[in-house]
């Protein structure tokens, strides 16, 4: 049987301890060559979906033979470009049938090769982005760290403090995110879901002040958090490039990074209306940051290099870019879970597979 | 509606004539930078299938906006390398359930991004290489063409000869295989397909001698024509680096490569037992051929370089690499004849999209 799930199996069945743990363990595997993972690749084009959007179809892959897995990501957008504010925001469209986005991982077996299950990226795509995270509070922030300011309270927010809660002992979050409403709806649902007081403040400083974590986990296309608020044995996170001022990076102690992958493979189509996100006013500056200089996640867990070395430094973990690899990892346990519990769509496997030599 | 088909379907759907009309087009798509493909990635690991054994996942993708499809292929595989004759050989081993392959190709729609169809990668996986060389044969053999020699009697061979006949009006074809059991079969069968004599004999030179277009259609690892067999005004096609003799292309007057694409990117996990193909002699020596100057396939169909100027000259086409583009191209025209038909298992497209934003 080839196992279709969807997002609410996803969501019901990967829990963050054992999300973290795979991907602790994937990361081992990655860090001594045994694991692999393949760059991120976006073909662009444009589409008759209306004549300022267009069509990206996007893949990564990555197999962690230990866990016995292989996975390839795809995501195939109409994405629009409007002009909010004063700057052009990328937008993704619903515009499959019933409004619906297309996003899928497949998963496969190390050991015979079969399609092992199909599902949607969207929850798994936050979960492992929250995980990756965690783990770079695991690895670098203080064992005695307590107290937590995040700055956007988004989708992603989430996953980050849910991460952040699950390897070190918070109890309280202070919250900033420009929304007055969403930041205190995010508030009031992370205070009942992380049973510890998450509290809405009205300024980013307010939030990122006296605190142990500071994560920063927005949609934001410039700096939020700058080197002026940087404070004595801070663990300073981030999942997006230009989210933290490059002079707050360099007066870290410790610097480490998600990959050294820099940018996805980008093929784009003549007649694309295609913006390079990456030429905005803060990616620009996210840019000039030499990320292939700082160590690695994968090399930080395997201890090739020294976390933080003492209570007094700041560290800083930068989620640069992701990888088909934590598909794989976290839709092992995906995988796993969903045939204890004999959950999912079975379809025949016969028909994913061929008797044709390919 | 998320169609599954099978390799049957595949094959009564796309006729050679349909895929070599998607593939012309979406060719001189591509050669306009309308049209994108990109390359292929390779990610070898270990399996516990075997000791000797390695597991591979490969994907490949391409858009073509005119048809408006995009496709990604998979491939995941179990190969082994076992010592044939003196030399060691992939096999690629039915691991999964049944004794089956895995490779797969997912269509997607460029207009609104839905999944349109998965089917099998086997039989198309033929049919675009026939394609691919028959449009060789369409844009550079004589037009006064009736003869073929070909070299090979497997499961390309077969393509290649039916696409061949459907650009040009084929009279008779000679055909060498070492294996004379599989060459007789061979013959016989592609006699009463393609309703014109095709003869075995015994030598390869007899095969090539006296020919309009000369077609290597084999899985050989070193060359099977060379330079010394050449004739005035022959076409040489190729379905593989090693096949023609490198002295013998450059002879040729024209040569025209499928692609600049050169290799795959190849991504390898410590501990897995693989040797790269490229590596052997007869790669070796096709790979002292600088392939990026010579013109592309889509190149010559967009009439960007000539192609064949009058009767005498020696021409060449190589089918270096593949594209996922042109399953995207054949992809198109088999979702086509699908739908018309109404056949293949339609699934909810529901079960591979999301509310979710990714």
């Amino acid at each position: 049987m080839t196992l279709i799930l969807s997002n609410d199996y996803v969501e019901r069945l990967l829990t963050m301890p054992d999300c973290i743990e795979a991907l602790e363990l994937a990361y081992l595997e990655m860090a001594e060559g045994r694991g692999i993972s393949r760059q991120r690749s976006d073909c662009i084009t444009p589409t008759t979906y209306s004549e300022d959007a267009i069509y990206g179809l996007k893949s990564m892959d990555g197999v962690v033979p230990k866990l016995g897995v292989g996975a390839i990501r795809i995501n195939s957008d109409i994405v629009t470009n409007p002009l909010i504010g004063n700057t052009h925001r990328r937008v993704k469209i619903p515009a499959a049938p019933n409004d619906r986005y297309v996003g899928l991982v497949l998963l496969f077996s190390t050991h015979n090769g079969e399609p092992l299950a199909i599902f949607p990226d969207g929850v798994l795509q936050r979960m492992r982005v929250g995980t990756t995270n965690g783990l770079g509070i695991k690895y670098m922030a203080r064992e005695n760290a307590r107290t937590i300011g995040i700055l956007g309270s988004g989708w992603q927010a989430e996953t980050q403090l849910t991460a952040a809660c699950a390897v070190r002992q918070i109890e309280s979050v202070k919250c900033f995110s420009p929304n007055q409403e969403n930041r205190e709806a995010f508030c009031a649902r992370m205070t009942a879901l992380l049973k510890i007081p998450v509290t809405p403040v009205t300024q980013a400083e307010e939030a990122v002040g006296g605190v142990d974590i500071v994560m920063c986990g927005s949609n934001s296309l410039d700096a939020i958090y700058f080197h002026k608020w940087i404070e004595p044995g801070m663990h300073l996170s981030s999942i997006k490039k230009p989210e933290i001022e490059p002079d707050a990076i360099r007066a870290a102690h410790k610097v480490v990074v998600h990959t050294h992958d820099t940018a996805p493979i980008l093929v784009i189509a003549k007649g694309a209306n295609f913006k390079e996100q990456t030429k905005d006013p803060g990616w620009n500056a996210a840019n000039k940051i030499d990320f292939k200089k700082y160590p690695t996640l994968p090399q930080l867990i395997a201890g090739h290099v020294p976390g933080r070395e003492n209570d007094q430094e700041v560290t800083c973990f930068l989620n640069n870019l992701g990888l088909g690899y934590q598909f794989a990892a976290a839709g092992s346990v995906i995988y796993k879970r969903a045939k204890e519990q004999n959950v999912g769509i079975g379809l025949p496997t016969d028909w994913f597979t061929e008797t044709v030599h390919p």
